[in-house]
């Protein structure tokens, strides 16, 4: 069927609106590995999807996945072992405090259990997060997209970075803020709950984060009686080279939430933390998710770790990261619209600007890179807070030889654009 | 491993309090048809689970989903044909009105999106449930669970039903207070959204519902100016041997909820309304859910559709069903203890009492008789609003035969249990 046939059946049956990727849309059929390929047969390099973090249709995960819907999938109202194997591997990737986890389906489940085991663990309401950050898109969940810094249960504080700071002492100045959002819930009687944050700030566009803020930030939010969540739905599952994007921040959350690659396809999400604070979110509530728990979710969470393992994904997630980042300040050299470089593993960011002292966001020149890499068979996104970075996240598995295919595009479309 | 091991590490990694049915919890290692075995072999006949309602382990389901899992995942920001033929093919299952659709993955985040669109379809806020009802775990659809009728902006009406009410026209009294909770919406100015309930009425406990109740009540929430709701999560997907329950119960909806059957154990939930509802929630929403409307919902959900017709499940659901009804009548003949049999197509139940005047509901004796019929190889539960009801909800495919078995082991359960 053309684009235009599905382009046509989509309006109809979605509704006008639904989000698209691209000014002409692609059409795909078919993954393999970093590779996906559309109705023509055409390759695209995959340089933005997480969800099938271990590269598209692994043999391994389809052979787990393929078996265990052939002998078993029921909820965990029953007794079934692969599901605790799961959790207890999930959890011995993580700090000593993270005892016990909830699963889910997908990040916005994941993010409403955290929200109800703070306020729970607590007995507060006020939440903190960023002000440019997304976390799901359940009524709950979406009150920390564009929430106010001084009203109501949800707050946001501006989120940290050193790229546009006028501050002499950015850590300060950030963590000032985040004592004043405290300070306005306990003005107006709001009872503190905690912060949820992106341990990276993925969505906010991967800023530099002034070194040591996420701790004291935790340290803050502790003082006030609070939880530090981390939301590692797009920073976890090594994508940052480190387990967890809490790990490379050095700080260690109360409650973690993480979603999108962890079922590399199958729904997958989960709320870790404290044994503690699980046991008074199940005295509190019946929370049971007729999907979640399943052996098809533990056949596909164990199928990627399984992965991640056996082909060393972290260390090649560190090396082909560090590669990258080296070549795209070399490229940055260059083009005098990248203002700024960065990111962690293989999650990197290029932010465009109108020109390097203004910094003015330049969203259109992300846009038009988008496109033209995607004409060239490169999938990459924009991001961040002002629409103007260029997203770079393949899956773990992405190679050298990868990196240099796509390094060699991204210069060519450059230099095509400035011309 | 054994289940006291199994129940130490699911306490330990679950947090203790995490939900298990029977008073002996089950170990489950496989499935196939009606049929799932515990760790020793030991056979159980499937008598509960909605989600592998065409059995467990089906064939072409296994087939389907492993071939699309091996041949491409992605989320729906490309274009990708299946997602479009599923949802062209569920749409025309549903009245003429139903033109469009948006997928999720939990019936959480189905009820989520229908209580957004409603909002957004009337500008109201001001929502009615029933007072034993359960539409998901979120914060938003959870304040459906234990609403109060007199404030916040859910609230609840008693469940309809004809037998427990003291009423001359039960009809008339239940929509009178219908009719007042839309009044005291008016009163304290909550502009009026609409009301969401189950059709059946399933987890009230499928309670004979006055006949005419939910056409008459969709009339009265629409000269109101709201919105009605019919959560088919439960009644759904030819359960009652209708395709959704609102046709068994002879009304239109303006939003349908879908999930746990739609995707025969992937999880697949989905809205759908009009072209203009649809629209109105995307031109206000930029929502989308990574993990669904995906190349696997879509095989998962065509799959769990090529056999319902291709076995006619719609119509072994009504032989079948009718079967069990007349035999549970019978039944009911020589136990005192059965105040009401009722139900619909493959969903029934029967309600315990202490005696057959007094109605008083007796949770014990179905408690007692789930966990008898459990020993004996029958997995059932208990449920309705005063958890008083023998739940019988076996998968599409269950047999005559299946039927007799069951039945021969239920009337000798409530033998012993009245020896």
């Amino acid at each position: 069927m053309t684009n235009t046939a599905l382009l046509e059946r989509r309006n109809r049956l979605f509704g006008k609106g639904s989000t698209l990727f691209y000014e002409q849309p692609i059409q795909l059929v078919r993954g393999e590995g970093v590779f996906i390929y559309d109705e023509s047969g055409r390759r695209y390099v995959d340089l933005f999807n997480n969800v099938p973090c271990v590269g598209h249709c692994h043999p391994h995960f389809v052979k787990t996945v393929s078996s265990q819907l052939r002998t078993l999938n029921v909820h965990s109202r029953y007794l079934h072992q692969s599901i605790l194997d799961y959790a207890d591997r999930l959890i011995s990737t993580h700090h000593d405090s993270i005892e016990s986890v909830i699963f889910s389906c997908t990040g916005t489940e994941a993010n409403e259990i955290a929200l109800q085991m703070a306020r729970l663990a607590t007995g507060g309401r006020g939440i903190i997060c960023t002000d440019a950050t997304y976390h799901g898109n359940s009524a709950e969940v979406s009150k920390l997209t564009g929430a106010k810094s001084n009203q109501g249960d949800v707050r946001s504080i501006r989120f940290p970075e050193t790229y546009r700071t006028d501050a002499e002492d950015p850590l300060n100045d950030h963590l000032k803020e985040l004592q004043l959002v405290i300070e306005s819930f306990r003005e107006d009687g709001t009872p503190f709950a905690g912060m949820l944050v992106c341990p990276i700030l993925a969505n906010e566009g991967l800023p530099n984060i002034p070194k040591g803020y996420m701790a004291e930030a935790a340290k803050i939010v502790h003082q006030a009686g609070g939880v530090f969540m981390a939301d590692e739905v797009q920073a976890g599952l090594c994508r940052t080279g480190m387990w967890w994007g809490y790990q490379m921040m050095g700080v260690v959350p109360d409650i973690v939430t993480m979603g999108k690659p962890l079922g590399g396809g199958i729904p997958l999400a989960a709320t870790a933390a404290s044994t503690e604070i699980t046991e008074t979110f199940r005295r509190h509530t019946r929370y049971f998710n007729t999907c979640a728990s399943s052996p098809v979710q533990a056949a596909a969470g164990n199928a990627v770790l399984d992965i991640i393992e056996k082909d060393n994904l972290q260390e090649n997630v560190t090396t082909i990261g560090h590669f990258l980042h080296e070549r795209f300040l070399q490229i940055q050299q260059k083009h005098k619209t990248i203002g700024d470089v960065r990111g962690h593993g293989l999650f990197r960011g290029l932010e465009f600007v109108t020109d390097l002292k203004s910094k003015t966001p330049d969203k259109q020149a992300a846009v038009r890179v988008v496109n033209a890499l995607k004409e060239r068979g490169f999938l990459t996104g924009n991001a961040g807070a002002y629409d103007n970075v260029l997203k770079v996240r393949p899956p773990l598995v992405f190679s050298k030889n990868d990196a240099e295919e796509f390094l060699d595009a991204l210069e060519q479309t450059l230099e095509d654009l400035d011309a």
